[in-house]
């Protein structure tokens, strides 16, 4: 790491002490690496001896020492050709990451990972965040196995299966009567007055170093290449931020220097954002009044790094694309049962999406799309049911 | 593949016709390979280039042609170092092979893979099992993933969750008034009537020869050399077959010469046939009358394969051990809050088990212990709440 890089005025801060946000605009800072001369002394040779999880990138990532890793197995995920379902739908060059081969079944755990991992080498020993449901039980199976305190704020409404895995990992949870909104004021009365560090989206700049393993795994698995098209269920948008990330460092350390992928944002008509903001342009999106989906990773009103992801949808010639609920559900059942794979509703909007844009002709019946598939559909079986 | 030996008579049978058990005995069969030809023309080095799955052994499995392959990113699953725990407990080279991370949540998927793999090479379209549980969801994902038509009996009393992924994936699922056995007089009616092929355990050479790949990967992930001691779960035992299948067959082909592990078998203390075999030094277990355990991959009153998992602990130097229902459930809260793992009950009575033989003295603290958790625990998430 050479330094953290604030998102908007691009003052520079330090990663090796505690630090949430930048100190002159509180805007997301963002880890910066001494690319230039990883491209000379790193090279993809050097992966070949080690194992297939998120943390043979290490050089790209906010550790120093491979002994500070907190691990539970995460990354690695199977890409897994949809030869049947792409040939049904003229995309025959279809794939599907499948993010819920990772620990507690989302990939929240990579993002998790490598908070956790930083904020331990950092000497923190007490996290606070709030979250909508996944976040929580992945960090707080991380907590457990780093010994740290964790303190999860969730709106009353969020998950049961969330809220029950958090307490099941020992985190101490706060049901708090609001919105994510006010979980994240809970959050910040936390930090002042009980000492705890800060872990919500985008308040700590390693997150979504996690998350970039997606785009770097992405290029491996392609052959060191990029698909035409990538498709992200966006939430807070973190990935997307993240594996944006991942092509632009893995163009600078020469790795992949072919046509980067078109970026594409998948929202439920019920709470699209990005979507509204994407079409009318604007460089950030505006608050989503009565968000309704039942898709809870992409219940989010305002995302902090909104201008981020619609930076990297304009900049990828991407686009963004809102279904509706049912539409998702159709589309995971129809998968189910030609692929054999459960996704969760954020990967089914995601499916459903790459239908539409196909449908459309934005997508060509020759490109390679992959979708992201943040989770296994086991965590919201009630939903496909 | 060599050929298919009867476990009992050992008659041999070709591997290239459809078929189920010994034609002359009716005994199980298991493939045999030419392992003194592998011996020579295949080395461990040509793993490098292939992708951790289990399909990268494929010399060693049921499968002439990689293009056959039915996959959903099956095995090459995560083994975790369990420090902190095991420094508690006195077995600080306490690791634990976290079967969660497969396709439908459970080493299920491996059996079905390879089942489900041969099956389609053979030609076979219709597909019949009995099953309690976890086993029926994967063997629905891969007929689905296949293409082929899968009917599914289960009692009445199975858990939901697994009848409901057997409809998601699109399989014909018969609710069967009666007990496991019932619903293998079913399926043989559907088979005689109906044109199914079999595929319940050890009616069908192939699923075995999937779980023999957690073997294989035991014996990799630890540097090709046995741990001292293997804990595994044991309903029907097949896993605990494959393992020391692996075991035999790394020995032959010389990968692995050292001192093989010892293999204990863990059931739970209201159905424990295995256990009473093994303390009174019997071939086989008996019908264990009025099974009451709440994990259901371990409610398996007798298991058609319990002479070849006797034989394995007896010729392992193994041993078999009895756990509750409620030890189980405290060894699984207490890994959560320690290690940030979320195992099902099957796998929390191979822990429990594992203290329970560190405390007897029959582990020493300074061997090597691997558990195998067979699945996620959030498949059965109301047994840990």
């Amino acid at each position: 790491m050479k330094d953290l890089n604030c998102t908007r005025c691009k003052a520079t801060d330090s990663p090796n002490r505690i630090t949430n946000v930048c100190k002159r605009c509180a805007s997301p800072l963002l880890v910066r690496y001494g690319l230039d001369r990883l491209k000379h002394s790193w090279d993809r040779e050097s992966l070949r001896e080690r194992s297939f999880d998120m943390w043979r990138y290490r050089e790209l990532l906010p550790v120093d020492d491979p002994e500070e890793i907190v691990s539970l197995g995460e990354g690695g995920t199977p890409a897994l050709p949809f030869t049947r379902i792409g040939e049904n739908w003229g995309i025959p060059r279809l794939m599907m990451k499948d993010e819920g081969f990772n620990p507690t079944g989302t990939f929240k755990a990579r993002g998790a990972a490598a908070g956790i991992t930083r904020a331990k080498a950092l000497g923190i020993q007490k996290v606070a965040m709030p979250t909508a449901g996944n976040a929580g039980g992945a960090w707080a199976a991380y907590a457990a196995a780093a010994g740290m305190e964790l303190m999860v704020a969730m709106p009353v409404d969020a998950p049961e299966s969330n809220q029950r895995e958090c307490l099941l990992y020992g985190a101490d949870l706060q049901i708090v009567d609001g919105l994510i909104s006010d979980c994240g004021k809970w959050v910040e009365r936390a930090v002042e007055e009980e000492g705890y560090f800060n872990a919500a989206t985008l308040k700590e700049p390693y997150r979504v170093e996690g998350k970039k393993t997606l785009g770097l795994e992405i290029a491996e698995q392609n052959g060191w290449a990029w698909p035409d098209v990538i498709v992200y269920p966006t939430g807070g948008g973190v990935g997307l931020i993240g594996i944006w990330k991942a092509v632009e460092e893995l163009a600078r350390i020469g790795w992949v220097t072919g046509k980067p992928p078109r970026m594409v944002a998948v929202q439920m008509e019920g709470c699209a954002p990005i979507v509204e903001a994407f079409r009318n342009g604007w460089k950030e999106s505006r608050f989503w009044e009565g968000a309704r989906t039942a898709a809870s990773g992409l219940r989010v009103p305002k995302a902090l790094g909104d201008f981020l992801a619609l930076d990297a949808l304009y900049r990828s010639d991407g686009t963004a694309v809102a279904v509706s609920d049912t539409t998702a559900k159709t589309a995971l059942r129809t998968l189910a049962r030609t692929e054999g794979c459960w996704i969760c509703p954020e990967g089914a909007a995601g499916l459903a999406a790459i239908r539409k844009l196909r449908r459309e002709g934005w997508i060509d019946g020759r490109e390679s799309v992959w979708l992201m598939n943040t989770g296994t559909g086991m965590k919201d079986s009630e939903w496909a049911g």
